[in-house]
């Protein structure tokens, strides 16, 4: 398998192109807008990588892999739009700089795109990409409804919130690597490794993210150290610390969650510490992380082709070993 | 053919249930809403239609159906929210209803639920189905895109909107017989001659509909009588009287067109009439009437399968004979 580095160099000789025709331009400068903010592409390397761990690279591979980056910026489109959000990694987001009509269209269409790409694609699992493709799109709309939910409601359950999280963000990257899987040729039971592969890594991921909120170095964390604490959201952290706590604890942190005191960032990451919500995290994303690991394990294929994924996870996950 | 009516039945009986599951119910509960709301189902049993003329009923056609009804009643939830519409059909709008995120999400798993729909299809024709379908929908987009652009324009020309109109409203009737027409096995050419008479079908309706806005009875006529003059909407009667006037009656026209006074309709109506912009509807309107007969008379099959398809045409153009 070609490393990470190589394969997203290919995605994205592929991918920086126009993805829409010229006119109307009110629209579809829009929609192009939001592909050159960028981002790491992971979602559709790992559709590359999925694929190459079963058979050589080819051209389907690509049309999969730009669906699914066409789906996420749609997804990211439209979130935006929900959460009124001003910047996206530092850029105006598309409502913020075309206005609400324009960027829900400008969503729409993209979603239209990405099945115009899996379209494209000449094997005759052309179905089978489909009802997988449009069954992860389902459940990442299912995702971002849960989390709009939870917003108003009292007490998420650990359970409900792993839910909504593996909805929101981890289903896209198993799909991607199942969906190159498919294309490869790979059996049922592979696939399903591989899926569980991706689904683990994923919700650790979102551990450490959550994680990273709250602990990270402000220096090298991309957004606002305490951002989820200030807006009271739910995450892993105060999920699990709500029930850690003992009683005196539980009453202060419930006092900081109702206000806005200046400090409440700082009393609240001291609150995490004193119940070792720091030290439950990390454990997590381990437990997530073997997991990962023993799902690829299973993978009947070589261990030398599975190299350059374990290299994707510590890399994601931010392990040296 | 069967008739309209049969059909009709036929594909209410299919499509009248839960097209979604019963989790998260906030959002799939209001997907699930609009769809209740009903209408004439023109769109899918037009699928029907362009199937049943050149083959026998099958349930591919059905699917390809259903899946045109749920990218109509996407679009209606998305136009919706753009056009702050706070009902339909007398109904809540789903955004009024549900929110405006519930109601952007509901209208993308719709879109994705219509997708699948396709997916089920047995014929091998799955990826020229895609191909048009998607096409389509973009169109769609795209019309309603122009038609956000042209309010803020001062001039409009005819060419562009029917332009617009065309992309936002006939390609959809257009595609929908097609779509039939090649799960049916329709030759390239007749595709293309049953396309262009749904397009003109749907180009004479949108005449009719402008038409009725200012000159339709009150108790037949759906809408609020002269709502289009009320908020200065371009249409083809406007963007014709504009252009019919002469210098006297087009400042009178600019001057309404700026104010609001009790009156607005009255005079507008009133200056129609005196350009004759109601006869020049009217013609219009029959020309497309004639071009779409014609469109359908180069259908190589016997005349005798036509019959269904323009009674259809007379029932939606209310013509009597």
């Amino acid at each position: 398998m070609q490393s990470f580095a190589t394969l997203s160099k290919l995605f994205e000789n592929h991918f920086n192109k126009r993805h829409f025709p010229n006119s109307p331009s009110t629209l579809y400068d829009a929609a192009q807008y939001i592909l050159k903010i960028g981002g790491k592409r992971v979602r559709p390397v790992s559709v590359l990588m999925g694929h190459e761990l079963f058979n050589e690279f080819d051209e389907d591979a690509l049309h999969v892999a730009t669906a699914i980056e066409l789906f996420h910026n749609f997804s990211l489109i439209h979130d935006d739009i929900m959460d009124k959000a001003p910047l996206r990694r530092g850029w105006e987001t598309v409502h913020t700089k075309y206005g609400e009509s324009t960027a829900l269209l400008a969503g729409d269409v993209m979603l239209v795109a990405a099945y115009e790409e899996i379209n494209k694609i000449k094997s005759n699992k052309l179905s089978e990409i489909l009802t997988l493709y449009s069954r992860t799109a389902k459940e990442v709309c299912e995702g971002q409804q849960l989390d709009m939910d939870f917003e108003k409601q009292l007490n998420v359950s650990m359970e409900e919130y792993l839910e909504m999280i593996t909805l929101k963000t981890s289903v896209l990257l198993a799909a991607s690597l199942q969906l190159g899987a498919i294309l490869g040729g790979a059996g049922e039971s592979n696939q399903k490794y591989l899926y569980d592969f991706g689904k683990n890594i994923g919700i650790a991921f979102q551990i450490q993210d959550d994680y990273l909120d709250a602990f990270g170095d402000p220096e090298k964390f991309g957004k606002q150290v305490g951002g989820d604490i200030l807006s009271n959201k739910k995450t892993f952290l105060l999920i699990h610390a709500l029930s850690a706590t003992n009683p005196t604890q539980r009453k202060e942190l419930e006092l900081l969650l109702e206000g806005n005191e200046p400090d409440k960032v700082a009393r609240v990451v001291a609150i995490y510490k004193e119940c070792k919500v720091d030290q439950w995290a990390h454990t997590l994303k381990e437990k997530y992380y073997e997991m990962a690991l023993k799902n690829l394990h299973e993978i009947a294929v070589q261990d030398a082709r599975k190299q350059e994924l374990i290299s994707l996870a510590k890399y994601l996950l931010q392990r040296d070993s």
